[in-house]
């Protein structure tokens, strides 16, 4: 089959003309017809494919998406309304090549792939490397599921099936079973001669996995070695011994931090007993950094997997839970604020300047806390700078206190010619700065030690603290003062 | 140069014992010596680093650092406190090698290298790759980069002196000038040949680059390929036309974003005339996907680059200055406050309940405000589906306005026996979600569309729009349904 699928490669590479890689994608960072500077799909370009689609005139959409490159086949279905879509896909059916659905956004393959016929499905899962493949069966139903392992090729369903026997997001769905591994006793020679030969390899692979007789791997050669050695070198004394094996088990994040610290371009895998059984490519790991590293802002702000081609009612579940839960600390609050009616019904200037003080706490302990998320999520924060981080957060705290309180205090001042209420606000300030910093490092690095995902869970606990205590700190020194005497 | 590194390469890899590996990075996820199961620095090994250090042996803090993989020993770098970096650097000389330099954290290498004297660092720069080389010596100040670049060699000054030509975080900078690339009449066998001969090639490289007469890149052609084709193939025959072409001058979000959409490897870099200048690979732009895709959390939350080793004092000018222009924000919902300060004295409940709808406001912009950020850096929301993005932002607001509006005014009803109260809580919900969803959406669309980075300054603006807005709402519609009557 690789074989195969290289000669068609082949062909389909010396037959496509130069001028075409200058149109597709201009050196020039210039635009194309469809493309513009940013390597966007051009608003007019999207209207003319919807056009086409809604007139029925498929031929006049076929012509239009045929110059373009999987990957933006694939967004142009993102862009489409989700009514567009089927019209497209039928339109196109020959340009729907297993990289235009490997590369979709899941929601948007899950609504056109729940829309195919299980043999259809089964037909693209073959062309598809299993780890898209699986990509693609994983978010199917059970039944579905069965449906299409049972219309593939006895070998494709097992590699899946077996992918699907990891957990989700391990490096066993993420890998892929197609590499090269040699026995250790080959010299460069013998190498080169197997891989001309062979017809049963990947088309694309980037280093030789050199595996002992219980297939172990014992080192790795860089394709760029082999073809710089003498034929007669023995490989064992080319490889390097010392590389990075990922566990099968392994979340695909750490996987993604291993291949990010190591600057790894592929990696093998390997199962409980040692033995190699996959490789991962960079090129799988590349979207798990982006995602990874893109997904606290969203988990942060408790907009789930913010993903704008989700359907409607799950976003509007998960935001709403998020919203739900943050009213409780929002009723919290308002019940400390409830406290002290009294106090502000003598004087009603404290809740106007009430919102500053958990104002500029709630922005202050943001900024900690998205620092600290994001230093525990890419392991710059271990427990050996656990303390340095801490004072480093209560000196900032501090400055931000004293500086920001003593402005608002003097501003305080001129407006209102009250010593102890400006005085009162200096200190809720100056309280409430410390109590944001200390929350916002504390509450994160707590909840990693309690193996809760702090990007999710970390904003509502310090909004509590800086909301409930912000207001105590401000009405409680106001009512202790006896301010409003 | 590179033939001679290359055989030291050889022989360190052909030297070193198997069981090494696993020592280093134990293939089962467990755990070593100085690693713990997420692959971090253990606290345990770091503290007798430190002692070894504090206790002025040297030689024993060598022998624990010895073992570990330049990206961990820049990892240590990090951990140790400032005052122990210079004593590790000078204890472990000769495992300073460029890829720990080159791992290193931008803030920690600067501190290091500030202190090091111009022919010392000139002669690590000589050892690194040139974008590693820019990366140390780009943050040095004018003079000192002077003196640095008089001491290294003509041909890698030159080479940094015409990286530093190229703007910040441009290709130029990122690239790398040791590529292969080809004429091309050769066939397979030629290449092989070439490749075997030539002494002046990089050790590692993932794809051939093939140059017309002008030295324009016509295509390229994977290792991979290569080895597998009968020598007598042309190149012209075997290899891929359509490739992507990396413009000198890009931003380097942007390349990250190409290398991202259509899984590259590497990529030719050609300067205005259409001339191959360098390569960018993968392992290059894997940070800065992580980067990138992590800013937004960072750049939203108003806390710079956020990085824990960045100097104090640079950290509270970001962050006060932040909370600063946020401070006016609060005083601006705080005066509309003060407009109703009659209102709010004959219903002092209006100051309890009027944190709860500019919270929820708050909060729920906060979610439209980072996915529409999130999309919008992933060019996943263009002028295509601006529209879809709006009215599905619409329901969202409208749902979470009714649904908890809903609730909390039959909580409202509950407590303070008050219909028209109720009423007044449920219609500000309503309108404060709407504002706060479309302002989520609106706002850093619009700054994108004004070319301002919305990550960096929408925050600000909705802040304002949904907290004054809030206040303004509640407070305005209890005082025209004259509820303090």
């Amino acid at each position: 089959m690789a074989a195969d699928e290289r000669e068609d490669a082949l062909l389909t590479h010396a037959d496509a003309p130069v001028a075409e890689a200058e149109v597709v994608r201009a050196p020039e960072g210039g635009e194309s017809d469809s493309l513009d500077k940013e390597n966007r799909l051009k608003p007019d370009f999207v209207r003319r494919v919807r056009e086409a689609l809604d007139q029925g005139e498929s031929e006049r959409a076929y012509d239009l998406v045929e110059p373009l490159h999987p990957a933006d086949i694939a967004d142009l279905f993102e862009l489409l309304d989700p009514s567009d879509r089927p019209l497209l896909a039928s339109a196109i059916t020959d340009l729907m090549s297993a990289d235009v659905i490997a590369e979709m956004n899941d929601h948007v393959r899950e609504l056109l792939v729940e829309d195919l016929p299980a043999e259809d499905i089964a037909e693209i899962a073959e062309q598809l490397d299993t780890d898209d493949a699986v990509a693609m069966l994983e978010d199917l139903d059970e039944e579905d599921q069965q449906a299409v392992l049972a219309e593939m090729e006895p070998e494709d369903r097992a590699a899946i099936e077996s992918a699907l026997s990891f957990p989700e997001e391990s490096a066993g769905r993420l890998m892929s079973r197609d590499f090269v591994a040699v026995p250790e006793h080959m010299t460069v020679g013998d190498l080169t001669d197997y891989l001309r030969k062979s017809r049963e390899l990947p088309t694309e692979f980037w280093e030789v996995f050199i595996v002992d007789a219980r297939h172990h791997p014992v080192g790795t050669c860089l394709l760029s070695w082999i073809l710089r050695a003498p034929r007669s070198v023995a490989l064992v004394d080319v490889m390097k011994r010392d590389q990075t094996l990922i566990p099968v088990g392994m979340d695909q994040e750490e996987v993604a931090l291993r291949f990010q610290k190591y600057a790894l371009i592929s990696a093998a895998v390997v199962d409980e007993s040692g033995r190699l059984v996959g490789q991962i490519t960079v090129d799988d790991v590349v979207h798990i950094i982006q995602e990874e590293a893109g997904e606290d802002a969203l988990l942060l702000s408790g907009a789930g997997d913010g993903d704008i081609n989700e359907p409607l009612p799950q976003t509007i579940r998960t935001r709403m839970w998020w919203l739900f839960i943050n009213l409780g600390t929002a009723i919290l609050a308002s019940s400390v604020v409830a406290l002290f009616e009294g106090t502000i019904t003598r004087l009603v200037t404290l809740a106007v300047l009430m919102p500053i003080v958990t104002g500029m706490g709630g922005n202050a302990a943001t900024q900690t806390m998205t620092v600290t998320v994001r230093a525990l999520a890419t392991n710059q924060l271990t427990s050996s700078n656990t303390w340095r981080m801490i004072v480093r957060e209560w000196w900032i705290a501090t400055a931000n206190g004293w500086g920001l309180g003593a402005l608002m205090a003097i501003a305080c001042q001129l407006i209102y010619h009250d010593w102890w209420l400006s005085f009162v606000l200096l200190l809720a300030m100056i309280l409430n700065s410390l109590n944001a910093g200390l929350s916002g490092v504390l509450i994160p690095m707590g909840l990693n030690r309690l193996k809760i995902d702090p990007a999710v869970t970390s904003t509502v606990f310090v909004t509590t603290m800086t909301d409930t205590l912000g207001f105590f700190f401000f009405l409680g020194l106001a009512d202790l003062f006896r301010l409003s005497a």
